[in-house]
């Protein structure tokens, strides 16, 4: 029998190859597999729902995540798919595989961070499952939010013209992933060295503590503002930004200089000789919002603490444009972690 | 820090410990942890959700199931759950982590068994999430159903003098999974012999393709019936009474002779020293429906192919007999898979 390696075709392409001709038997089906979350119709408002799973060794290292943080940004990650929709979450399921290695005291631990994000998020646990594993820990986690039909975002909406935002600012989680790591290889060599973290509190938070947007669903809501399509950034600003513009069949130019970068990501990437802006665009775990919206709508954003304008959608649907501080124009790619790391490369050479 | 194995308070006392006083912020939330399922409020309609999670070594060995029914019966445990509420099941959500030892191939092979059982139960596979594990297999499913408020049954609504009825009948799956080790052992010593199967093809088709009763939830809503309360049969008759009994606070009176068992499965425990009716109280994975109807709903149930009354509900919440069929009144106990192995020690002991 055959035997093709999953890496040779990606997580992409596994899910590609999985959800490919999927039939639709129930008309309450409203959306399925292909964005945020599904959508399901049940009578008056609709049912928004996303699940996510997180695994040991792959999604987080527990010699740096503390349990309670990683329950409380499991907890956000998923809620975050509900905010990409446009819609205030309200439930999450939880369940979990163990192995012995974990002791009641640690689930408490990692209970008490899912319990905080509840309470943060005013929503409500309501199932799930507990079991044991061979080896690790595997978190699944299932939100829900509820809406009325027209209040819902999908990705596929974006238009010719409209402007593309992003709420927050952007590269924090990825630039504190790296002061971590460099942490835990400096513990490795020399066991009593205190950890250097000052000074990095800021993108350190934004690793173990990330927040999902819900702020801006409801202050949006509120400025009667409804985004024409909408993602949120788990994998890196490109890498969304082409989801975006492939589910709604446009393209899009990009501004460098508009990226919203923080100054303590800014100066930490270049202590790493990484470029900002590289960190931005494909570093990922931000869990910010990436939306467009009609021109009509540009005075509802502008001026806006928490929105940055930062490009706009073109008719063409192979154009995707990074347009540079110098003006240069250059193909928007999602080159993941190991486009920055071959970059890091580049630019210590180039100092040698 | 103090340490407290998991296994010192176990998995039904963890989930006690996480899921105490939980608050319930959301006005959705009708159902939150603690029933089969959880039902929300979402207008008209109610939404109800289940999850369960199925991990290598663990719940499966892929040793003797093969992928493609792994998939189907992952599928078919979660949507007995929504079953076990009076539910149709309508959507479901696939999860899985799995390692590198598992080929495109292999993953396409349990995801013919997962959409098979989408086709014949109807449901649509809306979404899910496919990540790398350090570790084996692990699937995360979670299943969605629709009813109105007034169709579903929790696990609480058990009344005095209710008649206790079963679906099919009890410890097939439990004595395939037997089949299926001893087999396995064979091959461990003797590679080259072949597996004697032959005889058991029944039982080890409710062990590898055991199926949810979405029939009988239809046709008890053609009969007009509606149980007063019901749960599904995962982990062994006994054990589900109790969960029914506790929850409705009440007891039970349970009549051994009336328990259905098939003679495939009642001679192949015979084979294998086992006690039949400790097979069907303590076996698990039949995936039958347990269920209380008030004594006017007799005559509905009464010579229905598919149902079984095996007892009835008392009053005394402290009372769980098990009436044998020699008349002796026993307490009924979850001895799960150990008072089974226990048990089969003593008969063997006794030929001796």
């Amino acid at each position: 029998m055959e035997r093709t390696e999953i890496e040779e075709i990606g997580e992409f392409g596994l899910i590609r190859r999985l959800t490919e001709g999927l039939e639709r038997r129930q008309s309450s089906t409203l959306v399925g597999v292909g964005d945020d979350a599904a959508v399901l119709d049940s009578g008056d408002r609709k049912v928004v729902i996303s699940t996510d799973m997180l695994c040991e060794g792959i999604h987080f290292d527990l010699s740096y995540m503390p349990l309670k943080h990683l329950g409380y940004k499991a907890v956000v990650v998923n809620l975050s798919d509900i905010c990409a929709m446009n819609v205030l979450p309200t439930q999450i399921t939880v369940s979990m595989a163990l192995s012995s290695r974990f002791s009641v005291e640690a689930v408490d631990e990692m209970y008490a961070g899912i319990l905080k994000a509840c309470e943060v998020y005013g929503v409500d646990l309501i199932g799930g499952d507990t079991t044991s594993s061979q080896a690790g820990l595997v978190l699944s986690i299932a939100a829900i939010g509820m809406a009325n039909s027209d209040s819902i975002v999908s990705r596929s909406g974006a238009k010719p013209n409209d402007l593309l935002v992003v709420t927050g600012e952007l590269g924090g989680a990825y630039m504190g992933l790296q002061i971590l790591e460099r942490e835990k290889e400096v513990f490795k060599s020399a066991p009593t060295a205190q950890p250097e973290l000052q000074g990095h509190e800021g993108i350190l938070e934004r690793q173990l503590k990330p927040e999902a947007r819900t702020d801006v669903i409801q202050e949006m809501a509120d400025l009667g503002l409804k985004p024409t399509a909408m993602i949120d950034i788990s994998d890196g600003l490109a890498s969304e930004i082409l989801h975006l513009c492939t589910a709604s069949q446009c393209g899009v130019k990009l501004f460098e200089e508009k990226i919203p970068i923080h100054e303590e990501t800014y100066e930490t990437a270049r202590e790493f000789n990484l470029d900002p802006t590289l960190c931005a665009l494909s570093g990922g775990e931000d869990y910010e919002l990436l939306f467009t919206i009609c021109q009509e709508d540009y005075d509802k954003v502008h001026n806006h603490p928490k929105l940055t304008v930062i490009g706009h959608i073109t008719e063409d649907a192979s154009e995707h444009t990074l347009i540079t501080r110098n003006g240069l124009h250059t193909p928007l790619k999602a080159q993941g972690w190991d486009g920055i790391k071959a970059s890091r490369k580049a630019n210590t050479e180039e100092e040698d």
